[in-house]
């Protein structure tokens, strides 16, 4: 049975049936006046949920909370801030996400032990509690609120990361809705990103959990910007119901769908970046090293730094995929600059220097390597290195 | 017995014993018009010779030659040039590099399997062997050539990396000598880096290998300037035994005080470096994870950009130790920058931020990180990620 798949118009994280949203601005981040800075995001319905968290050893008291929490049972709601990443901040920071939870309990009329917290932002700063205390109030929940939910969330990005799509299989009907933050500290393994996620689908716990791991997999598990990964990395998927049962395999390709676009937006917008790299790696001994070349490649500097400048250096690329520690053998790879091919067999093609020079110049760049090995195949994407990544994270604090 | 290390001033690697070297601008890198790019290195008596080399699974033309000749035999001379890395060239490549070690070889008078060779530049551009040809008659070798080689290796290095110091021991008195080039694409296991090393201590074969890796391995495996790894990495260190045997222990020593004075000197010029970042990891639960954290936090991108800029975001370094893969339990982890703590237990200090600033605006930054759960110690060199590393990675090749 075939599922129709679509986009749904300026679709956002309360498409679905019955989620609802509100954001204020805290001030929380004092040099951001103004900015929404903290949001709720509420089911009426109770959900089923799943979750991926950071595999930093360092982990945020957020997390640390919600993590807990899921292994008890379901998610009512979540709040979140930017601003602050309330991460090595100790007991106290554990009481605040507590305390976060309790106040969005009592103001939605659920019980705090459903609310999961999440935080972005400075590591190592205490969250300023009386703001939150006072904003946490004003915050009014909308059916259309997941809009200012993704604007709340943003700390470098420049863009809010939202997209929902309504699958339509045999009888059935459901919808799909995310938000994401990215921008710096992102790298495989999750990264600094949070990304909820909600469906009016109903489905069972066990199966939401491996649709989701296979969803990251094969998205926000293969984007990178600066390789660095943060204590506050979580992935949530919350599934009310209210739409009724729907097939398994929709429900797949429904949400890599949509983990998909929202992880390529998080690597457009790296911090500093102007362009989206794609990099696929085929003909790999198996899909684990294609997927770690993949990887390699699109997180090395060198090429990162070159194809910012347009620099058709293309033996970065194959030192990267080199140092992978995947099999590769130099005589038999194959590597292309768009559909342009620059070696075959491990040689150098006589290529138009000024037609590379255009590809590389465009916003999205497409880098593909056949290892010729195997069959092992996977994407990976990332942005180009810019001085401007350099000066944003030189003075982040300061 | 206690060996007495002293500096040789203006030392280099022609300071030991029975070593000439010479240079030529052969016009390699058509860019750097008059600069010195082609050099070579000769031991008047037979060598002992240990390498290590690149573990990128791309190799250079001339590695690969190098590598075939060190399993044969020992090493009479080696035969280098920068500007062109003369990889990813196929047989091309092989039979240029194999045409350098015969050229230079009938030159001096030996044989051509005992001479090596080495390139450092761009990948994929085939050698200008005309250039190459003519060149090698012109290079003169002398005592003191040793300058002149440091120089020839240099790409995009700001200053020549050499030293030497002179060892006396009981009756023993012996020399190692050392030059190396570096900058970008540096990473453990090795690293854009070439090294060479010489001495007339009088060395076995199998206790020189040993020395070496050990050696390597508390120094050029320890320093990290992007991430990236070459197909060209290699240090070789030549043994004439011209002063005669000596003490293990002291040639170790001595051994290693040159490659990690080179290893540092590599780090502290990275490309765009402003300041040598250290980095010390102790109480780590042994020696291999003390390296690995040491080298993770070295390496982070976002570590590397707040030092540039003096922000004293030290969250960072924590996010960075916790994604090492190394054991960290948060509640235990001290941090230092310089002097001052940062992080006790695991919970931020109140410090003067000002004083902070101040250390990290200097030309050395120092790191401590103390795990408190073992007694594995490491230290690792890097250096700050600036605008200009992104601006000369850009235009490299136009």
């Amino acid at each position: 049975m075939a599922a129709e798949i679509e986009s749904v118009p300026q679709g956002t994280v309360t498409s679905p049936e019955g989620f609802f949203a509100g954001a204020t601005s805290a001030g929380i981040n004092k040099k951001a006046a103004g900015k929404l800075d903290l949001a709720i995001l509420f089911s009426e319905a109770p959900c089923v949920a799943a979750a991926l968290f950071t595999t930093n050893r360092i982990k945020a008291a957020p997390l640390v909370l919600s993590q807990q929490r899921l292994k008890q049972g379901g998610a009512g709601a979540v709040v979140v801030n930017s601003g602050c990443a309330n991460a090595c901040t100790g007991e106290r920071g554990l009481a605040h996400a507590a305390e976060m939870a309790k106040l969005t309990a009592e103001g939605i009329g659920i019980l705090p032990d459903d609310v999961l917290v999440a935080s972005t932002g400075v590591i190592g700063v205490p969250l300023p509690m009386k703001r939150v205390r006072s904003s946490l109030e004003q915050i009014i929940l909308s059916r259309d609120g997941g809009h200012e939910l993704a604007q709340a969330i943003m700390t470098t990005d420049t863009l809010a990361k939202e997209t929902a799509v309504k699958v339509r299989v045999g009888d059935s009907e459901f919808t799909i809705g995310g938000v994401a933050k990215g921008s710096g500290m992102i790298h495989p393994d999750l990264a600094t990103l949070l990304c909820f996620l909600t469906t009016d689908a109903a489905v069972e716990k066990g199966f939401l959990k491996k649709a989701l791991k296979k969803a990251v997999d094969v998205s926000f598990n293969m984007i990178s910007i600066d390789g660095d990964t943060s204590p506050n990395d979580m992935v949530l998927l919350m599934a009310n119901g209210l739409a009724g049962g729907v097939p398994d395999d929709a429900f797949q390709q429904a949400l890599e769908r949509v983990c998909t676009y929202l992880a390529k937006s998080i690597a457009r917008d790296g911090e500093g970046a102007s362009k989206l790299i794609e990099v696929t790696v085929a003909g790999a001994p198996n899909l684990a090293e294609a997927r770690s070349a993949a990887r390699t490649v699109v997180s090395s500097s060198l090429v990162k730094a070159a194809i910012h400048g347009a620099d058709p250096n293309w033996g970065r690329i194959m030192a990267a995929v080199g140092r992978s520690g995947v099999e590769v053998v130099e005589s038999k790879v194959d590597l292309y600059i768009g559909d342009i091919p620059v070696v075959k067999a491990g040689r150098p093609q006589p290529f138009n220097k000024r037609g590379i020079v255009q590809l590389l110049r465009g916003r999205e760049v497409a880098i593909s390597l056949n290892l010729n090995l195997g069959s092992g195949k996977a994407t990976a994407w990332g942005c180009d290195l810019s001085e401007e990544y350099v000066a944003i994270n030189s003075r982040y604090m300061t």
